[in-house]
């Protein structure tokens, strides 16, 4: 595959890792896919989903961007919603994908699942009763 | 830094990376620390652990090798021992390195339990009563 088709590739991959799941695979959260993007854009996409209330956000990678995924998480709870942020149970999978070249292979994944738990810029919890 | 730094650094972090602690840092597990070896040599290294009746192994992770870490845990448990696995709470982290250029640098880190529940090929669990 030279350049040009390597570009291609990469524009298809980017376009599936940053679509997002509506309303998220387990009802009212979000989904934030880790795609080839720098770290902060992700980074600034999660913040955003807290902010706005939605719980849980759930950070997802397969292979390459796992890694980034993980920094992505700890960028958000430590740098900009320090002390306020609570992670949830990380599970890890195996995804079979056909690639490229029409094979079928595995991918490792992982998902991250954020909780916003301290007080958000948005509505405050309503009083008991 | 030439190639020969780098093959100098490159040495130093392998050996780094494939130290044990001797009993693990919660007790009577083991840590395997994935470092730059190939991923089927981390996978061996966890399933001869497990097979000595160690658990759990835990399998930790820096910078780059968090996506091999995800790969050595998901290879063992869904190839080698299958159903006999199980994968305990994962903790994701941020530790604070001094790097070759003599700065300091944040790099997130991952631990990964695994623990064998199914029959090992040691002791069977002895009979209630």
């Amino acid at each position: 595959m030279g350049p040009k088709g390597k570009a291609i590739y990469r524009a298809a991959l980017e376009h599936w890792m940053t679509e997002r799941e509506p309303g998220g695979p387990t009802g009212p959260g979000a989904t934030v896919f880790i795609g080839t993007k720098p770290t902060m854009t992700y980074v600034f996409q999660v913040v955003a989903q807290l902010n706005s209330g939605i719980a849980p956000v759930v950070i997802r990678a397969r292979g390459n961007a796992i890694g980034k995924a993980v920094d992505v998480a700890e960028v958000v709870r430590r740098r900009f919603l320090e002390g306020q942020v609570t992670v949830g149970a990380i599970s890890i999978d195996t995804e079979r994908l056909t690639n490229r070249e029409g094979r079928d292979a595995n991918v490792s994944a992982i998902a991250i699942p954020l909780t916003r738990t301290g007080p958000g810029p948005t509505a405050p919890a309503a009083p008991p009763g």
